[in-house]
């Protein structure tokens, strides 16, 4: 796991609060982002965007951007997807739908180009779908199967699974499962991975081999047949990193 | 579609109200059904259960049919589980995670088997994830992909796509998806595809041709780029049978 030691990863639970503006908790962290590791040109991913198209999601993206002094491209734009992620500078994932977006980073052949580059150093973004898809596979999503990609297998940037949008609660009176149900039916089948609930407005972040919570919130850390842990701003969260020892 | 003429089937929501015992309110209605078709033996599919075992869940069910004086025997208890359905008398398919389920409905060659069954006039009974397999495919499934079947494809018993547990309201303040946005994603990848959001303590019933919706809550039908309509208990509902009129 020596290469984890050149990663820049910035992985947020959601683009944008309930009634804020786009990408409106998270602007300032991703400005920090951009200005500690001198990123001036991001590629953006808009694959997971389904009921927008693509060419929009890159603009209401790219504006965002631009206020923080950092151009954008979007991916979809490009003749050669892997190319252009091979000589991106950031790359960066949005959210939407988790299935749809997995599916198209294996037909678009970026899979393996963003790991690799990610892995070498290439600081990486990603909010909601686009922070999953930085785990070793996407089966701890909310989303639809809206589409059935060829596998549920991800970028493996980060050891452990991350749950977006994590919530508490259920609405009242509703018999489908909680949160907390699902991930433990995830568990009860995937018994060595760790699962970590990422509460709204929160995110990791990761630069020189630590990794650390960011947002006011705790965040919530299940394991296969342990009591969930909870770990605030400013917790040691480093045993995520090495799954083998804990 | 001649076939579904022969076709006897009872897609219920879900199994168990909160708060209720389990399958509490759909007890009267599944013994409306075993009466009416003279079923006095049951084989029940265990498979989306994850974190009770298959036992357990069949014992639990077992118990119920057999308040409503009719045998079970479950699947995984089979030695040849394709024969024990071609030689049964109902079909039972429980709830849980529907990813689950449809994995092991493959892996166990019972998926075409069962459909050439039910297709044929042997009775269906399904609740939750059982109802969504009774669909072309589970990718309306609210559930966690916590392993990944060899293919979402699923029974096709009816033309349409039932969301089991439809929920109007998503919890306060928080930014994933409503459960409407969610279908509207599907729609916009599978537009020729009607979606019946079934709430909770509904189910639809299915023979001699008619299909009805029954309990007190309405369903709504989503369509792409139509506005979702709903439907009250006593409607003729038979459009969903010829979606190709529409």
């Amino acid at each position: 796991m020596d290469s984890f030691d050149e990663m820049k990863l910035l992985l947020l639970s959601n683009s944008t609060n309930a009634g804020q503006e786009y990408l409106g908790w998270p602007k300032e962290m991703i400005r920090e982002f951009l200005v500690k590791h001198g990123i001036k040109k991001c590629l953006f991913v808009p694959y997971a965007g389904v009921t927008i198209n693509y060419k929009e999601y890159a603009d209401t993206v790219q504006k965002v951007f631009a206020g923080l002094g950092c151009e954008l491209e979007s991916v979809h734009n490009q003749a050669d997807p892997a190319k252009s992620v091979r000589e991106s500078d950031c790359i960066v994932v949005g959210g939407g739908n988790t299935f749809k977006l997995v599916q198209l980073m294996h037909e678009k052949g970026i899979m393996e180009p963003i790991r690799e580059m990610v892995s070498g150093g290439t600081p990486f973004i990603g909010w909601s779908a686009g922070a999953n898809v930085a785990c070793p596979s996407m089966k701890t999503t909310n989303d639809m199967p809206i589409v059935q990609p060829v596998s549920f297998d991800t970028l493996n940037l980060v050891p452990f699974q991350i749950n977006p949008h994590y919530l508490d609660a259920s609405p009242l009176g509703h018999g489908g499962e909680t949160r907390e149900q699902r991930i433990l039916e995830f568990l009860e089948v995937n018994r060595k991975t760790t699962v970590v609930g990422l509460r709204e407005a929160t995110a990791l972040w990761y630069d020189n081999g630590h990794i650390s919570l960011k947002g006011i919130r705790p965040m919530r850390v299940f394991r296969y047949h342990t009591v969930p842990v909870e770990y605030e701003h400013g917790s040691d969260i480093d045993f995520l990193l090495h799954p083998e020892v804990v």
